[in-house]
């Protein structure tokens, strides 16, 4: 079945080369993420007023006027127009047809192509099925904008697919719970920008999150009393269902798992007891146990029946082999039954895992550690390591996904993420048939460092360019008009609920425990939080996810956009061999008010137990950005700077680079360019 | 009953004027509102950290965990630290000690005191009943804030009750539908400011809101399709019941009641038909038909068994004669029974109705109209007209609050509210006996411009300054305190998801368009909607409901702190003989920034026909900073100004004070001050 989709899917991007022109075009002028395939610009507008109307024809059930209403209750919030969300079938403003239903279970592949064609008289929205329907919504709603007469959307032609069928966001519910509510308002904001899967890694070794009715102990031990009820998982599965959106659980074995342990200690390969408690990585099943099989077979058979995807996620990165090698029964399992290795130990379980999973009409998936000369090639490989390993299993013949370079908790800027292709990398050498076996990928968001608070603010709007990077076409890479499509996606984010913006307002007076935070949010809107592993290896003690996340590094957002555009401002103001006055006047406003900043927000600093260990962060900001603004006057006056002025600039500009308070400076690199550049070469004219 | 109630509550009064003198020294100290009866300071401070425990002893059940549970997600929200919502029993941080229950239903005058007292090494909250429990949890969050060591709560003991038994909140829910989820959020910061009533007005001319299963054509064609049903009012009236808030509905007769009449057109005085379209406030029900008692019986006995509580309000305001009057045969009633008045016609219905009520256990509430000799005095009278009828009301033996005064919807900032106190004006001259049926007041959300959007910010912060009215001391008077701690707890309003602050900036985005708003955000924060009814007034055709709300009047607040601020700086100014320097300063700093804001926002104003309308209020900003700065400049050097300088400039004041877009500009005054002041008068030395 995967293949003859992915061979379709090849001959219909085939077809659709023809748009890269369009494409390209497009990017500069339509304000849709992703980017669409074909648009097509009419002439005039369609105005968008409290008349506006709505007839489904062709295809027509509850679901499809579900996620019809609301379309209309997001244009109401996005206009401010109280919209009737009655259907009428005469002269609609907008017509929509789809030509079949859907299936009760959404399925890897299916086709979600639309056409959406408006006109200054109206509007037409026809797709095969409802999920085509629902992606072009999405797109009328990116494209309603105000007006000097109203609220209007453009003349346009625009026709669409995906890219690839398998566009995900993993959460991991298990290091911190992350309650339902959260997760909807995420998924409205994958339905956003066309994502499909929501892939939950329902446990770690700190929490187990869904309720077992046949192991009730998982839940009711195994976790801090934090999980989901069945009613409520299966609740959210129509949620999401409604929404075109496919929940893929995720129960990780035969490590990472220490939290089945507390509750069912026989399970694990060391005697245990297991508590919920920070540390202990080393926890990992007994896959020489016979009980241990029957334990899986009966969850799996219990959660099979509330996720009713075909693909069922078993995890299986990072065995730590620590308990096996202590316990000699396991060794003497794997001497016995002729393996070399833990590694073969690990293969004999998956293939295990496999038949019961086989047994309960789902697919296997797991991390790319699963792959193993006995692995079957129906299990879907998921690449985190690297896009050599994505290679590696398309290459072996195994269905493949990447999540490499889409880990948000890395804390990449939105660009990073941008430039990661699955087709790119290793995978570019592969021939067409192993291509075809690259199904899309997954951004992840690992929970260690993330709350029901901050959590949006991790996901978005970086989402958005991943989501663009498995939708659109792979000519789609400008990134400037990615951080423009990015910015005005962010915006209409918040209309779901997310609060990726607004959230960080309400930790600032948390932290600083008074209505004063202009000072505080200029210091955080030019810091990051440190990149990849740097703040768990930095860690004194073990890594506690008890403790509260409550610092400005667990509010800043990870990328910065005052420091992107003072980026571009400096190089546009090189660029222009220290001519252009704007930017020169842009860069000047922007170091004046974080030169003066520090003085601002000291008395802050000294009252709170929060904001204490940013005092030496600020103090940099205030140092570096006077350093800018006599640099930039050298520049502007075409005097070039004495050399041991540069030295002492550049030594506190090495200073700045150090994190503090696990936060990185990132007006650092620009400024020191401009004091670098103030040596005064000759400049061409 | 309730006069054995009012006779406790004075003597209970009496027993805490002792306390005057510890108010007036807390009011300068303590971040709580409602200001507390009685606040004694201790030395040092109990620390709030991830260990903080809870123990409930004495009275205990679901309700009361409940409540303990959401005070610990609050805390968690406010603090950052994710509290274990389990019960402790062992050496708790905070002891909390309820001697008995409370009653399924709610009562008037229920013991609502408490008594917290914390000092370094823990807490301790006491109370008669788990009403007083919920108040001192709320006071204690107030406390909560961080220090240079981590969270903390000062040692302090607060001995707390309320002055006034009935503190409420009225929202109207006919004219706009308001949805449960923003009710109950607005339910939540009721109970954050120790209010206890939310008076539901249920429907009006625009539409019925709740299901009828005995007269279901009530909400199918009496609304637009947006109404609550029993079940979801059934949910709805058990958590305002958690949170110690009774629901008081109101089912309006014989006026402001069309929406009945769509699907019942026999109880009307005029034939109809009638349609839920703008217009028509004539509609008024026929009290001469038997029928319209049989409709009104069963639709109360249905009613009842949805609203537990033991106030019914009828409404009976603003009845409108004219169908009366054009309708010879309830001409022909009139005169067979002796009536000499249409006000006799609604004095006889309102007898029926109170006998209706009576016999479903319910005591009926009625607007100040309803005052007539032949109302029997057991009615409540709800004063709106003015605080004379309040006064009248109780000389003449009826149970009275007053909501004259406390109109939210007239856009008054929060210090006219707070001015205006139930026992002032024509109250002051009542006898003791007469003052004990005043029993409270309750602000008054009508929703004639208001939507689920910009509703949070029409009620707050202003409505905690009228909770602090309603529940503290009357010698609570200082507007400076009230507005630091109206501050304060505005910030804490938004953990509750009240969106007072937050649904500001997503309206701008939609208004503007774009990202840029820096530049309609300080427009929007110096402009006030017009006050009292002038909006409604000025409207050129009938008012509609339906009409969309999304022009910048519906979005800026009914207060702006900035001009609050400017005419604060100015008088400090003016104060110091034109000296201090720090508030010139800030003066300037305001005024150059307005000065300046018309250039940086006029680009915006011509791409969105939301904003265009501001143009000349955004000219008249920069025109009127720029005067400000000139006689800033004169005062501060000493020069008197010219003048014909100072006629050209009064002369754009006076421009200025017009409306314009329906918003005022909320720093003429100051300006006009500056101005004035310009002309050198010798300062005292």
């Amino acid at each position: 079945m995967l293949y003859s989709i992915m061979r379709n899917r090849l001959l219909l991007n085939a077809a659709f080369l023809f748009s890269v022109f369009a494409v390209a075009e497009a990017q500069q002028q339509i304000s849709v993420i992703p980017m669409p395939s074909v648009v097509q610009f009419g002439s005039g507008q369609l105005k968008i007023d409290r008349f506006f109307s709505i007839a489904i024809t062709g295809f027509h059930d509850a679901a499809l006027e579900r996620g019809v209403q609301r379309f209309v209750a997001e244009m109401s919030l996005q206009t401010g127009i109280p919209f009737r969300s009655k259907l009428s079938d005469s002269s609609p403003t907008l017509l929509i047809r789809a030509e079949r239903g859907r299936d009760a279970v959404q399925k890897l592949g299916e086709d979600e192509s639309y056409a959406l064609a408006i006109n200054e008289s109206g509007a037409k929205l026809v797709a095969p099925n409802p999920l085509g329907i629902l992606h072009g919504l999405q797109t009328f709603l990116q494209l309603v904008e105000p007006g000097t007469n109203g609220f209007i959307v453009p003349a346009v032609t625009i026709t669409d697919r995906p890219r690839f069928p398998w566009r995900g966001l993993l959460i991991d519910v298990g290091r911190h719970f992350i309650p339902l509510n959260v997760l909807k308002r995420n998924v409205d904001g994958m339905a956003a920008v066309k994502m499909n899967v929501l892939h939950l890694h329902l446990y770690d070794n700190e929490g187990f999150r869904v309720e077992s009715k046949r192991f009730p102990r998982l839940q009711e031990v195994g976790s801090d009393g934090l999980y989901y009820t069945q009613a409520e998982i299966r609740e959210f599965v129509a949620y999401a269902h409604d929404r075109g959106i496919r929940i893929v659980p995720e129960f990780e074995m035969p490590g990472h798992s220490r939290s089945l342990f507390v509750g069912y200690p026989e399970l694990a390969s060391a005697p245990g007891p297991y508590k919920v408690e920070p540390g202990g990585a080393d926890a990992v099943m007994d896959p020489t146990r016979e009980e241990t099989y029957k334990f899986i077979d009966k969850l799996i058979e219990e959660m099979a029946s509330l996720f009713p995807d075909d693909y069922f996620h078993i995890g299986g990165d990072e065995v730590n082999g620590s308990q096996w090698d202590a316990n000699p029964k396991i060794q003497a399992f794997i001497l016995s039954h002729g393996m070399k290795t833990n590694q073969d130990l690990q293969a004999y379980f998956n293939q295990r895992l496999q038949k019961i999973l086989s047994k309960h009409h789902r697919i296997m998936m797991g991390w790319d550690e699963v792959i193993h000369p006995d692995l079957p090639k129906k299990v879907v490989v998921q690449s985190w390591r690297g896009q050599q390993s994505l290679a590696t299993a398309a290459q072996q013949g195994y269905t493949s996904l990447l999540s490499f370079g889409y880990y948000l908790d890395l804390m990449w800027p939105a660009s990073r993420h941008y430039a990661v292709d699955p087709m790119s990398g290793a995978a570019a050498s592969l021939n067409p048939e192993e291509k075809s076996r690259i199904i899309g990928g997954e951004a992840c968001m690992w929970s260690e460092w993330v709350t029901p608070e901050n959590i949006d603010s991790r996901i978005w709007p970086r989402n958005a360019a991943i989501a663009e990077r498995l939708w659109s076409s792979p000519e789609v890479q400008d990134s400037g008009s990615m951080y423009t499509r990015l910015d005005k996606s962010s915006r209409r984010l918040e209309w779901l609920g997310l609060t990726h913006r607004s959230s960080m307002v309400l930790a600032f007076y948390r932290m600083a425990g008074t209505n004063d935070i202009a000072a505080l949010r200029t210091l955080a809107e030019v810091v990051e939080p440190v990149k990849d592993y740097t703040r768990m290896n930095s860690l004194k003690t073990v890594w506690d996810f008890r403790a509260p996340l409550n610092r400005l590094v667990d509010i800043a957002r990870p990328e910065s956009d005052q420091a992107r555009r003072l980026k571009d401002d400096v190089q546009t103001y090189i660029g222009s061999g220290y001519r252009d006055k704007a930017a020169a006047g842009e860069i000047r406003t922007r170091l004046a008010a974080w030169r003066d900043n520090d003085a601002r927000l000291h008395p802050l600093l000294e009252q709170s137990f929060l904001l204490s260990e940013l005092a030496p962060l600020s103090e940099d900001l205030s140092t570096l950005a006077a350093a800018g603004l006599l640099a930039l006057e050298y520049l502007d006056t075409s005097t070039p700077s004495a050399n041991s002025w540069r030295a002492q600039q550049l030594a506190l500009v090495e200073r700045a680079k150090t994190p503090k308070a696990d936060l990185l400076l990132m007006v650092v690199e620009p400024v020191q360019q401009l004091i670098e550049r103030s040596e005064g070469q000759p400049q061409e004219r």
